[in-house]
């Protein structure tokens, strides 16, 4: 079995043939291992080849089932992963379960956010940052096309993104202003009320 | 004369002793000095050291002058130093000149620009980000208050800054996606759509 970087904290984990023979168990195995190396390493630094060895499955077999270290990042963490169940649902209320959805994951994990993910690995690695934000819109747009519709739609889209990077940006990273200031509830309530009229107004 | 760290390109300048003399000479001298060192450097990098020796006044005269890093630097970029001429007039188009200052502004010279020294210098330093945040929020409160009324007034301006982070994020900084590949017209109209909104919806 391949060592992890946290041996003491890793749970025992099958070997890398048993993986191969049991591909639910393999994918579960990298989504759990895809986790820790985000979330310690940050999206720009952590590598397939350290997210297949913490799984104690092969850099091939990683790639077979997500493809790109982008989509198994956004399989593996919360956000665009729920987007879908959050977009099915009445579509004049979309707005407020976004909001909600986005305030209630930001204030119990921001680390582990998309958005975070994303701003803080423009950071270190641009080009890093711009396949994830690719492989977001992409994502989004095809959950969103479900509920919406009309010319512009990818562009409300975009718009509707660039509000919650600038808030997470305010709130979450520099933590300082009205943003940073007020409370969850107010937060999801303003929030609500701003991408209501970037969707649909 | 003290040295600049480009001598080659630095202009002829006058004595320390001589700016002391001339509070307009020396402000001017330290503004431009601040916009070369915020260019060169980067916001979190950039020192009033630095800044006062280019400029060749003291450290003290800097501060006399400036009170703080986030405040030199917002008065000698582009951006926040015109905020308060934006904000003078017509208070129903306000949205549209906004979005046309900052579409304009970001399209001749995005580096030299306040959201994108915020997003940059948070990759480097949150401390200095937060700082420079604060600072730019009082201005912008102060100026907007001028044109604008209304017990949420300060949270709508913090959703205006948030928007146009994620939009600076996204076109000039990542420069993917929809917001990225259209064209600073159509980004001008839509931009304004979106403010309009969050300013008076």
């Amino acid at each position: 079995m391949p060592t992890t970087s946290r041996p003491d904290k890793a749970p025992a984990r099958a070997s890398a043939t048993g993986r191969r023979r049991d591909p639910e168990a393999s994918r579960a195995a990298i989504l759990e291992a895809a986790r820790e190396a985000f979330t310690e390493r940050g999206y720009a630094r952590a590598t397939i080849r350290d997210i297949a060895r913490r799984a104690g499955v092969t850099h091939g077999l990683v790639m077979l089932h997500f493809t790109s270290k982008e989509r198994l990042f956004l399989a593996a963490v919360p956000g665009t992963r729920d987007l879908t169940d959050l977009v099915a649902g009445d579509r004049e209320t979309l707005p407020e379960r976004i909001a909600a959805g986005f305030v209630e994951r930001m204030e119990s994990n921001p680390s582990g956010d998309p958005f975070v993910a994303l701003l803080r690995s423009a950071a270190t690695n641009e080009a890093a940052a711009a396949n994830l934000y690719t492989a977001m819109q992409a994502h989004s747009e095809s959950a969103y096309r479900e509920a919406l519709t009309g010319d512009d739609m990818d562009v409300r889209i975009g718009m509707l993104a660039a509000q919650l990077i600038g808030v997470t940006f305010t709130r979450y990273i520099v933590k300082v202003g009205r943003l940073a200031e007020m409370s969850a509830d107010e937060l999801r309530v303003h929030l609500s009320r701003v991408l209501h009229q970037i969707l649909f107004a």
